[in-house]
């Protein structure tokens, strides 16, 4: 006898609890996504490693799960090959792996299909990815991701439908505690060259990036390791001091940057945002211009937005931006978007800890009912076909079991009813159907069973 | 510039509308699954090796994807490894697959969470599976299976639901053209044994399997290559000319093999499941018998059933039957289910063809609204806003661009109304909206805007 059979550490099964409240977010999220004109588009899990490398660093590449090839697929290496190491060897032995996040396949399907694609274009996707991550709380190596995208204008009112459909998603799962943060990547830009360090935004949000994890102090500190210097940090450190309102901010922050270009774009756009926000009806819009808010990602170079739960200790569940050139790198140029992501696992888990699942989305059985002998299972599989016709859902006890076990199976399996077909029953042609948790038994037609259960 | 980027062979990416029929079916499917009171169940696409390995026949095995081992993967091997070749230095440098079914996963999840699962269990699973296949017309490396099983029980009641179950499926498809054959393997053993071949029912049929494809006399040719006598082979001769409808088909073969065990048993279920379908109420159920229906899977040990269209070329759409021991592999025994598969790609094509897809599961844009300038804006966002949280499908165009770019655009996508918010609109607080299949145009408050698109 073998051993119980494991999994590769990293991944799960989803029973079916957690497949319903998973269905639930998922059909909640594409619903408000349907209305805001997004179509739906899947991609292949398996991509060309000409595809998917490149496009995540170096340390990103170490993280993409490669594909051996199939066949004899030493045939076309030889000792010296072996020799030369794992990195090298691989890309002898592989030319596939699996899809590391939704966007490059995106970008791959945009540049692609470029001539049949009507843009605008406006998709969603769900759908996993893999990671070789080390796995711990909450990072997995098999994961889905959730995106929403709406690439070829760089129209500021696609910036501010993200921001909407956070709203309107999240109201849709009542998660009303949350934190929506925003900026502008100009913003960043302006700043570099306010301070004297043009073109350093980049080394500027990769520091800022971490301001909540180590500290003001220690962000210093690492900018002057990257060569930012002492009058550079002071001209920084008011700017990272900016308090009040959304409004209150962005008026102090025109006085650092208000005369640069950049900094004038960035606090156009920021403006709008908070201007058109202001306008939506019925708004409990926790939304917070942060100009410290960084994004980790390099494509970014307009609006970026991030949210966090506001009663649960836990990271960013939703974020995206403004990207000018997703597809450059497979060679069509041009193509701004905004883009936004859902973190499907981590919105589950906010959610269980608030209790906001509702019970009746555990779509199990509904009724079970008895098999008592050969002769009343002509009548019991009739009624049951009428309670599925009738869209019940719905199940017969397969085995002439003793009523105590088929009683504790629906006991176990949350089953609210029990239609109990005997003899007498299935003469009189009607069924004793007994509510699990009251424990109250009530004598009914067909008819009757179907109008109580509908 | 790079050049186009292409897709990994036998995979395919699935646009707006072939991912809104795919889902269309999917949907149809899993509620008729969930009224029948199956459970939602995934498993991770990677699994160990160890779990695949050995499950699929030395044939199967070569054709399951296997994942390279992160980081430095050559480390645990030597030059001795890799002189052995590709079998068994993949050993070394891989530990886990892609999934290859979904039946495989279902029996390691049974066993490794047999104590908290209340049995008799049913569950279904709609996910992809990968085979490094030769690509070819209906064939893919990627392609999603979608499997029902009840298993804890060896009740016949099972195997009949499984009947009604196709028929509920395709019904809710309004796939009406169809031919569901079905038999029963007791019936192959107790063959075996009558025409003096007791223990070779799988030789029988896996030839017989052939039947429709290679014709009688290359069954008889085959099976006699395999070591069949001629006497045995002029005793099969006749059982295989039986014909009538499905009660004369079982009382012709009960004359051949009524009085041996297994064929009483084998005969007895048949019956059960002739008597109940045709119970069954409003069925228009071509149900057919078919004796020499094999199905080519092993573990198959009692009914067997298998579905194709009448009105198109093609093969089985749906196919699946009872096994006794699925789960014995991982050190299970004794836990019998019956279980069915749809395929989920033919009969997206199937229904294609036959042109069964409503129009209306095309959930794209209903309504484009007009962007015409900065002015006219915050109207246009306000309609927007109300008609999505009226659950309106609608986007707004998101540049100022000229009309006539924005109407080709909503032309493009087969937007069904443009709503058109110019000055005197935006003042008097109305739209204009267009049919874009008429033509016609009417002047509308924003409550009855609502009303007609609703």
């Amino acid at each position: 006898m073998s051993s119980k059979p494991g999994l590769p550490k990293g991944t799960r099964d989803f029973g079916p609890e957690q497949m319903f409240r998973r269905n639930y977010i998922i059909d909640k999220i594409k619903a408000v996504f349907e209305t805001y004109g997004f179509l739906p588009l899947e991609t292949p899990s398996l991509e060309n490693l000409s595809v998917l490398t490149g496009k995540y660093g170096d340390e990103g590449d170490q993280l993409i799960f490669k594909i051996l090839n199939s066949g004899d697929f030493l045939n076309k290496t030889n000792q010296e090959d072996y020799k030369k190491g794992s990195k090298e060897f691989s890309g002898k032995i592989s030319n596939k792996g699996l899809r590391y996040d939704l966007t490059v396949p995106f970008a791959r399907y945009v540049v692609k299909n470029q001539n049949d694609i009507t843009f605008p274009f406006r998709r969603y996707q769900i759908q996993p990815v893999w990671r070789a991550d080390n796995p711990q709380k909450g990072r997995y190596r098999e994961f889905y991701q959730c995106d929403a995208d709406i690439i070829g204008t760089n129209s500021l009112v696609s910036d501010l439908e993200m921001v909407w459909l956070i709203h309107d998603v999240f109201k849709s799962l009542d998660l009303n505690d949350f934190l929506l943060k925003f900026s502008n990547r100009k913003i960043l830009t302006a700043i570099s060259e306010y301070i004297g360090e043009p073109g350093k935004e980049n080394t500027l949000y990769v520091s800022l990036d971490k301001l909540d994890k180590i500290g003001k102090d220690n962000v210093f500190k690492e900018l002057k390791a990257k060569g930012m210097s002492e009058r550079s940090c002071v001209k920084l450190a008011p700017i990272l001091e900016i308090s009040g309102d959304n409004r209150q901010k962005l008026e102090q922050l025109t006085e650092f940057i208000g005369n640069l270009e950049t900094g004038k774009e960035g606090l156009e756009e920021v403006s709008f945002i908070l201007d058109s926000i202001a306008n939506k009806e019925n708004t409990e819009f926790k939304l917070d211009f942060d100009i410290t808010l960084a994004r980790g990602l390099s494509y970014y170079t307009g609006t970026i937005f991030e949210v966090k739960p506001t009663t649960v200790q836990m990271g960013s569940i939703t974020g995206g931006g403004r990207y000018d050139n997703l597809t450059g790198v497979f060679g069509l140029d041009g193509m701004s978007g905004t883009g936004i992501s859902f973190g499907i696992d981590r919105i589950y888990d906010v959610m269980l800890e608030l209790k906001l699942f509702p019970e009746s989305e555990i779509a199990g059985t509904k009724v079970m009912i008895t098999n008592f002998d050969q002769d009343t299972l002509k009548f019991s599989l009739e009624v049951l076909n009428r309670l599925r016709r009738n869209g019940i859902n719905s199940e017969i006890y397969p085995d002439k079991s003793k009523m105590k076990k088929q009683f504790g199976y629906a006991d176990k399996k949350g089953i609210h009813f029990v239609a109990i077909i005997g003899p007498e029953e299935a003469t009189q042609k009607i069924v004793s159907l007994k509510n699990m948790s009251t424990g109250e038994q009530q004598r009914l037609t067909v008819d009757e069973l179907i109008g109580v259960l509908s």
